[in-house]
């Protein structure tokens, strides 16, 4: 039947080179539709295969969802896949940029369609829950140190602390250090000359619970990696132990049965 | 009586968990305090909401006090809460902006509130113990290097190094990397241009120092995390042994002693 | 004959002092050279030493390759410390700047000559492999996100994201946050308002995966450098532990053999 | 004799903690002293109080030097004291800037006096050794890429890379990322367009080296610091698991021998 015959297709590993070769090819053609200079010549043969590509895209899950049907969106990457496939399907996307620009997200199929590189964002994916409680609490510092410099610093620095999201962005980029002090608490500081007890400890704080996160990521994949191989050598040899000490009890004792029955 | 029954409603998880929808109410209040827009129209509601909550934290608050009496003050985030609610009953919080914007500290109670937050809070202070030595270190250099800039090169650059108080921070922003060079030692070299003598050495001692800092954090969580489950298993392993072991050396001594007996 | 005679010669460690001896003098030659001071007054002689260097390498090589024929260029050592002294014979290496500069990497040459650092460079290559996969992730997320910002920005933003290539060096200079936000992204959010929503998720992933790299490296050298001696010696003592009972089984298993054939 | 009477009062603790307290008394006199307000009113009384200081450190000096004689000068901390209270008895010191500066390193004997910064600052110290080949790499990559540098850019840009020297700074300051990209090689570039291919690789190639030391470190003490106490344990555990099996073994033997005997 042809559901079989679907299934038999997609499992060929032609078929996800194949695909795989199709994204890679989609995203060459999206590189060279940044050169004004290539689009004005060849605009028409670069957006032909641009949707060539993209029907290949729809064929392929098409034919995933008649195969896996229910099932298809109970995976993660199927899902993934399916949105950004669906993205460039929004007819504005032609005219307007920013749909445009988020068509170019295509090129992250390649995560899906490569076992390897899916193998390495699972191990991102599942290394942030725990993770989880330090996110948490980041989100809490930085609401909290948000509004505190709205209510504090907004009037007089409206560009940087105006309202809560100017204010979360410009805590941000002091976090990450950048031009935290030239740029932005020196200036500050000749208004309100006690910021940097405001700024240098949020500054501590910060940089403490991405350390903590740091610390914690290794830790975790130190325990996890060290634990399998290893360790399931130590159980096995420590069951072998136990196994022959209680062979030999059990023989000690039959042994003693006998000198004691022989008298 | 009142106290026994305080306890047990302090003690329902469903008073949690509305001590902490409250902390979290509130929260969103002081966000939407800081939009002038939304002040303008719902000045007056707002108020009344955000006395309310006070008004809760302070009855939770009480009731603790008369269940644990003297013992309210032993635990640190009692402590924690007492302090951060007191800051809402200054009567000058209302006009002077910096009170106010000290009563946003009020959110952090979530930390006291959400089990999970407190002990990664926990996590982090107990970790600072193992980190004094580092620290008072980076104090001492940094103290050093205050003292030193502020002789050299104080007269020259008085915003930068005029007293201990600006060096301390200017040496704090170069610790951090920002504009070390283009915005301070490129200046100041160029009236010194031996500066780059003291500036060097000291961005290569307090960043050595602070990543002996991480190393030893992340050696210490990682011996912690190690040690608990891993190290019980083992223990119990190597007992075993050893009690099997001379459990068979009795038996071969008895054994013994039997068979030269006989004869 | 000649090729042994060659080959002793070459094994000598007093050959290899020598080499490494030239290298570090024809370093410092180079570093006089960047002094016009001095290369006007001796200029000739500087030229004529360094001259005297490339001839001693040359004949080192050819030496080698007398000695190891076609084995020479199996050696990724050997190819290194080839081109880089073909690089010295290009006629125009004189004249254009760009190609006398490249002449001091001859100086590399002692990577190759000192045991010790060849082992730490050694030690670099082999950690690269196993990052291969978070390095095309990378540059899979750096091509993805040039693509977009040259379609999002690069009309507005000419010189940092006019081209593929500009943009990749933004992205590259965003990564390390430098001047991301007060020289980059703050002037973008003038005209587009929400381009932080492009910057931020960007700074974000990239900072991720270095760190995922990162701990990727410490987890790898931790296990390597944990397994050999130890393990060994573990391995050691379980082999014993195992032979020992199994030896004491089989005396049990004669001692009963005897005992009931006695009887 | 005097000796001995110098010895048992250097070695109370009371000594220890009064030159420990001279040490903090001076330090902070040394705060003062920055302060010129405060210098106007009692410079007498600070100088005074100074001198009266380092006369204390130089009779310990003197006593440490009568009790351990030529020993005196094989502990490098007693090194580290004679040459940081040497300084203050330069008569200069006092007109010349500079070395009233380098007085204020007299702070710095707070590391030997007090036992737990010294077992910091040794731990500090011995870390080194373990990374002498990768800094060696760094200073090779240093060396190269200033003669190249000062080769290529030297003339267009002499402030930045008119000699080694300002190439060294300024590839220190490209290592620290600080003003990279904005500061140095935007402006590079617009003459050398390819300025980036220099740049690039290099912050790569320190980056790596650095994270290379990083991840040294944290393999060293983390293996130093599993070795200790766990390996005692392990090794006092597998011991006696081995002395109790050849016990066996001693006992199954002399069993076999009677019973072989008897029969």
């Amino acid at each position: 039947m042809m559901r079989q015959f679907l299934q038999t297709v997609l499992e060929r590993p032609m078929t996800r080179n194949f695909i795989l070769g199709v994204i890679v090819f989609n995203a060459a053609l999206m590189g060279l539709e940044t050169s004004s200079q290539i689009m004005t010549q060849f605009s028409g043969l670069i957006q032909w295969l641009d949707r060539a590509c993209i029907a290949i895209f729809i064929v392929e899950i098409v034919a995933k969802l008649i195969v896996q049907r229910g099932q298809f969106f109970r995976d993660g990457w199927n899902v993934f896949d399916f949105l950004i496939v669906s993205v460039a399907l929004i007819p504005a996307a032609q005219s307007f940029s920013v749909l445009r620009a988020l068509r170019v997200l295509r090129v992250f199929r390649v995560l899906s369609a490569a076992p390897r590189l899916r193998r390495v964002v699972e191990g991102f994916v599942t290394a942030l829950p725990g993770m989880a409680s330090v996110f948490l609490l980041m989100a809490i510092i930085f609401y909290i140190s948000s509004v505190m410099a709205t209510n504090l610093f907004g009037q007089a620095f409206p560009d940087w602390f105006g309202n809560l999201g100017r204010s979360a962005y410009s805590l941000f980029q002091i976090m990450t250090l950048e031009s935290w002090s030239m740029g932005i608490v020196r200036p500050v500081m000749e208004l309100y000359p006690l910021a940097w007890a405001f700024f240098v400890p949020f500054i501590l704080a910060t940089t403490f619970a991405v350390v903590n996160l740091l610390v914690g990521l290794i830790v975790n994949s130190m325990a996890s990696a060290h634990s399998e191989e290893e360790d399931a050598r130590t159980d096995d040899y420590r069951d072998q132990v136990l196994e022959r000490l209680s062979a030999i009890e059990t023989r000690l004792s039959e042994a003693q049965g006998k000198n004691s029955t022989t008298k």
